[in-house]
């Protein structure tokens, strides 16, 4: 163990800030930010790899080791006054590791049975991407496909609304093309969800292969998706707004294929 | 038309100011602040009453005349800068209003056919609280129930996060006792969400007269409720996390609601 870094100029330190503050400079490094006890745990524990775990122990207790993990990686003592500079959240157990992240490729899915996968395209709110990974999560989605360039799965943002969730589901970023192409090849029916030409959700099978295909709540899907679709479905909006929140859709639909197949097993049995 | 309002510490500024920031001040005063136009419009066309309009006719547009209303209203001019100290968001179209609180009772609430409630006991953030009550505008809740003195139905949170269905969905604040009195007198089933010795939410009818109740993520229902309940309902959880948000929650077993409700009137015809 080195000596405890007590100075917010320090250089580690300031390459947290960076990661956490800058997109741009998590894509240089291929790496990110996360903090609290339980969330690293979360993140070794599904195969993510730590480079260098930050511990205060005045806040985490001098007896905190850090994550269980199959990799070694190095661990900096920082005083109570750095670890606050470098906290986004209170109450985050005086543990902020720096990670590397993981890229999934389409071709890196696996499953068994009927796949059940969301697609997101051009969902720019990371809090909304992270609530919708923690229903994904829920519902044991196959995986979430994000089809936006800007989409930047570690903001920290969307991994504190996804509340772990963005390291248990596997989460694919690629253009919308390789996406309606791997979706096409698999046989997975796709579902575009959208206000014209569609069909209620729940009168629309979900229990083969399914894909749910979300866009923005202002702008809608591109042509690209509406052309692939093999179904357009809609929620019904029986009040006076014109749209939900787009994770709030999210869910409802995904939980809408889990009754579906949970009913099609009852059948069966 | 008065002279045009262009010092923050103009009296009236300062009490739209507090009007924001306290709800005590709310409480007191029985009046509440909103912004931007449309919001304006949908609140005056669901029945309330403005008290003061503040308009920005540099952002509104020199013809902006104001929300249709059947009721007199003051309006009064503001310059840019004293409007920018006042809007909450960007873009809120330069018009921002305090009105006049509703208070609904229970007994005010009146129905045809199944009615279907909502009832939120001890949700405490007001974001949460407005997403609700935008999914219950779509799913044609009859009434959400608010079940916390805490509670602030004006909460610029609260409204921001509705989108206007804070106005377009009667809502009610009261105890618990009142509320479970009001739902057993009117024989609506009474089913709990929560985790423990419950069954399925989509095995279980929601044709019938029917409350949703919601406790908090953290703490669930209190004693009361379970004991008041039905039936008890959960959704099931199929990954790794142990909730999902209490919002997400609430949007899944409404529709579940509208989805029964829409195939019970399929097999009838």
């Amino acid at each position: 163990m080195q000596e405890t870094i007590t100075s917010t100029q320090n250089t580690r330190i300031k390459q947290v800030l960076l990661l956490q503050q800058k997109s741009q400079e998590r894509r240089r490094s291929g790496l990110f930010v996360l903090e609290g006890q339980r969330e690293l745990e979360r993140a070794a524990r599904h195969g993510f790899r730590l480079h260098t775990l930050f511990v205060c122990p005045e806040i985490a207790g001098s007896d905190y080791r850090g994550p269980q993990s199959g990799m070694p990686y190095e661990v900096v003592e920082v005083s109570p006054q750095v670890y606050a500079r470098m906290a986004y959240r209170e109450g985050t157990e005086g543990a902020i590791a720096i990670l590397y992240q993981k890229t999934l490729e389409p071709s890196d899915l696996t499953w068994q049975g009927a796949p059940l996968f969301v697609v997101l395209e051009g969902v720019e709110k990371p809090g909304n991407v992270g609530a919708i990974l923690r229903s994904a999560d829920a519902a044991d989605v196959t995986a979430v496909l994000i089809c936006d360039e800007q989409c930047d799965l570690y903001n920290p943002n969307l991994l504190r609304a996804s509340l772990g969730s963005a390291f248990t589901v596997p989460t694919v970023a690629c253009t919308g093309e390789a996406c309606i192409d791997f979706l096409k090849r698999n046989r997975v029916r796709i579902l575009t969800a959208q206000l014209q030409d569609s069909n209620l959700y729940y009168d629309t099978d979900m229990t083969q292969p399914t894909a749910i295909v979300m866009g923005t709540e202002a702008t809608g899907l591109t042509y690209a998706w509406r052309e692939a679709a093999d179904a357009h479905i809609r929620i019904p909006m029986l009040g006076a707004m014109d749209s939900l929140n787009v994770s709030v859709s999210a869910a409802i639909l995904m939980f809408e294929a889990v009754r579906q197949r949970s009913q099609n097993i009852k059948q069966k049995n």
